[in-house]
């Protein structure tokens, strides 16, 4: 019938790793431009060949530095572990400017993955926006899914809670949330990320607690008809 | 065939709120003793009156001042606003050594309740155990139940996330909410309890998004046989 839309070009910003590798995958596979970002671009390209493998050849994406893919993508996704946060947002700082900054990172403190520590920002997502400066909308997702099911045509039991500096940014995100064949909801501001973040440590436990790996959250008790989150 | 166990004297203090009272109806129908602590006894009383009609007088529940249920009761459960917390936990304190504080508070700031907002402590419950010191055992649970649905018979879709203290602090607890006909989680450590109260804004925010009003969550992907929660 119509053609199809013009799809976004995605950077994946520590994108080699599981989480990161997942999510672009899971892009690519939906038709969007999709950027792998690493320190190292060797790694980087590895990975990109690694799912356009997968996926038969028919999709795009490519590997870069991180800073290289953010230039190049409107949307750029956040996935490396915290202790690489703080350092891979100052490296893109300049290039983010004008565009949205989708932050997948929780603020984990090993050992005690199980207990949640916030940082002194509120969260990981709140101190990406303090770094980045008001030009740059914020939002925080994908924080509550296991990632050894994003690789895999299951469909994933968790609701993705997006929570973001402007409903604008939320909404954008909550559509990349779709693509990947997720359930999403519009969690409100960013401050709300603390939630999200939290609640991953929280799932940590009750993984252990119960001999498990993928406790995940689904949203209930909302009318049939109402859910306007998926209405994009 | 053998005869029921003796089970525990529970006082709910501000019981003759929606979430007190919804609460009170359901360990009192499921057997405890219940007693309804408010600041005014005359509507502590009554509270426990409407209970008892409800019930068909069957029960055991009792309308008192908040310190003489406290006093007599082995679980005491703090379902006070947020404004009242501070001052009903200090008015029990001496009563509560040697007890277990389930804690419902949630620290909502209003106007902004779509907001999560923490008070320094980390959380409503956190504040609870500094003020109680270190001979009281603090829980936290049932923030994220939709207090309209307790005094109605039909299954209630928001699972309970418990943390605390000490495991048989949360143990304990887990017990109150099955017998409250609720599905709960041992969700760890009491500072986890701020994802938890944290979450009721971000259902809040759900609730006004899609026009519902009982937004919940539940969690999944934990398999089958595993669900220790269940088993007390």
């Amino acid at each position: 019938m119509s053609s199809s839309p013009i799809l976004s070009t995605i950077a994946v910003l520590g994108g080699t790793g599981k989480e990161g590798k997942g999510l672009a995958f899971r892009w690519a596979k939906a038709g969007y431009r999709v950027l792998i970002g690493s320190r190292n671009p060797e790694k980087a390209k590895a990975a990109a060949m690694e799912i356009l493998d997968l996926l038969g050849g028919k999709v795009f994406v490519e590997g870069a530095t991180n800073t290289r893919a953010a230039e190049l993508a409107e949307i750029v996704v956040l996935t490396v572990p915290y202790s690489a946060h703080r350092e891979t947002i100052e490296s893109v700082r300049e290039t983010l400017q004008g565009k949205i900054l989708v932050d997948v990172t929780v603020p984990l403190a090993p050992p005690k993955v199980t207990r949640v520590q916030m940082p002194p920002a509120g969260s990981a997502a709140q101190e990406a926006y303090a770094l980045l400066g008001p030009n740059v909308q914020v939002t925080s997702a994908f924080q509550n899914i296991s990632y050894d099911l994003l690789m895999h045509p299951e469909p994933i039991e968790c609701d993705v809670l997006v929570t973001g500096t402007s409903k604008e940014a939320r909404l954008k995100t909550l559509k990349l949330v779709l693509a990947a064949g997720l359930i999403g909801w519009d969690a409100g501001p960013l401050e709300n990320s603390a939630v999200v973040e939290g609640l991953t440590s929280v799932l940590i436990y009750i993984n252990r607690e119960s001999g498990s790996r993928n406790a995940g959250i689904k949203i209930t008790g909302i009318l049939a008809g109402s859910e306007h989150h998926i209405a994009l």
